[in-house]
């Protein structure tokens, strides 16, 4: 299969499912076990504002290619886009980044107001782990594996992972640049949730310790040059293509790799990474022909 | 037993396991793993800030009621106290109720900031989570209980719960008052969280559909009659005993029981659902005995 074909076909799986988990409701105080109209709305706003859905893709993709079960695997990729849509919806309140608009559209809290983006973002995070649970039940003979793939995503996601690496971002603003503190934010807040679809996937599909080792590798690789290439695009990139003000990390006062190791640098290292992702996943043979070509194009974007 | 050694015995066990999950530490960019201690600052702050533990000393009580291993429900119960404190922290920032103490305390954000209070409760939650598919994973052989109570938890907390209810609630303020949305946010934003713990521990537990039902009733009757009993309180209590403002209902146009349907008969209404409470707990007999002495102590609360 062609890989823009293969990638409809994941991007279309992901979209019926969130489609199917936070269908547009009218009903201002429904009955039990429904969602409220106004939060659905707010919700579904951000989670239907057009991403990538780069970290669903890597979940389907990586269980399809260990062989594992697809359909088990469409709500957990969901649910991490509801995981990578909240972090998006907080980080950019006041108090965080203070952003007007995101993919070129005004931000949640710009639309319906800070109380309620908040509880958007809350709403997706708890809601995830709410529809990781329903989906585990829902396929007994592969409990175990489910709440693996659960504890994946909460330890990638959370005071250890994406969390912890938001966190000390936020400390850093206005600090010296310093190599050790900006490997941390980037480990964490952008490489760990990469890692977590794999590593999920591999969970769900029972993988291997070494197939684990291997996604591991590949999904902290992704995830370093990924960010690396997003700091090196908002000093060069172009604001309109971007759909979002560039500059802005300087601006701010953020740490950042051109910040710290100047942009040849910052070039050199991210194209070393790329080829080491390329390296892990080795041992999966042809079968990764779609995580090579994913990663292809996500080191070729422009933004 | 008496009532207040059996409290004090499930309050230790619940401080202890926080302590454990959540040990204090000065690592400001630690190993994988591991908190960064100012994340884990923040995040002690609000959950150690002395509540009651209403919530997980139910979970604990319950499960003992029901015969179920207390060892394998300690964790669930300090996740839940998790949820709690970080739907209070979120409550109180800007944009929601604005708040600057709680517990005669500064609340998180006066002492962190919005930034770190945001991402307090964003931790908070997700760590909740962590740590139940952590303990279910160390139960395989209730694994599939342990499941079923996070699963249970979820959706009590979140978009069709909890979350739902303070998004009504929010949404309604400055409103007419109107008894069915006055009855959803009760029921949801305190009732649900009530009936969580009681819920899970029977998942925990082993526990059939009707003490599941029962459990149900008592949760609902103690959880709408407990925000009542808050809404008297705010329009009667003393600020100084309360460790937090009173009148703030009304100042804010807050939809209340009493502004609806007058304090005497808020009055009414509490006393009837507390006697509904009791009876729902008539199945368990002389097992319930601490169920009984709870409910009567927080009905006789005057904070």
């Amino acid at each position: 299969m062609e890989y823009n074909e293969a990638y409809s076909r994941y991007v279309g799986m992901i979209e019926e499912t969130i489609g199917t988990l936070l269908p547009q409701t009218a009903v201002e105080c429904p009955a039990d076990g429904e969602i409220p109209a106004y939060l659905c709305e707010t919700m579904r706003y951000s989670l239907l504002a057009g991403g990538k859905r780069v970290r669903p893709v890597l979940l389907l993709a990586a269980c399809e290619m260990l062989g594992g079960a697809l359909e088990q695997a469409r709500v957990p990729a969901a649910a991490l886009e509801m995981i990578h849509t909240y972090s998006l919806i907080h980080d950019d309140l006041p108090g965080m980044d203070d952003d007007d608009y995101r993919r070129g559209r005004l931000t949640n809290h710009k639309v319906y107001g800070v109380g309620h983006a908040i509880l958007a973002g809350d709403g997706l995070l708890n809601y995830a782990y709410e529809c990781l649970m329903k989906n585990a039940l829902a396929y007994p003979q592969n409990l175990m594996g489910h709440v693996r793939a659960a504890d994946v995503i909460a330890r990638r996601a959370g005071v250890s992972g994406m969390i912890a690496g938001q966190s000390i971002d936020l400390l850093s603003e206005h600090m010296e640049p310093e190599a050790q503190r900006l490997c941390y934010i980037h480990a964490h807040k952008t490489a760990d949730l990469l890692t977590a679809p794999l590593l999920a996937a591999g969970c769900i599909a029972g993988a291997d310790g070494a197939q684990m080792e291997a996604l591991s590798r590949f999904g902290a690789c992704v995830g370093l040059a990924f960010q690396i290439d997003d700091d090196l695009l908002d000093v060069e990139g172009d604001a309109q293509e971007m759909g979002k003000q560039t500059g802005m990390d300087a601006q701010r006062g953020k740490m950042t790799w051109p910040a710290l190791f100047g942009v040849a640098q910052s070039r050199a290292r991210s194209q070393e990474l790329w080829s080491q992702a390329e390296d892990a996943l080795g041992s999966f043979g042809e079968r990764a022909w779609f995580l090579h070509a994913f990663a292809e194009t996500l080191r070729n974007r422009k933004k």
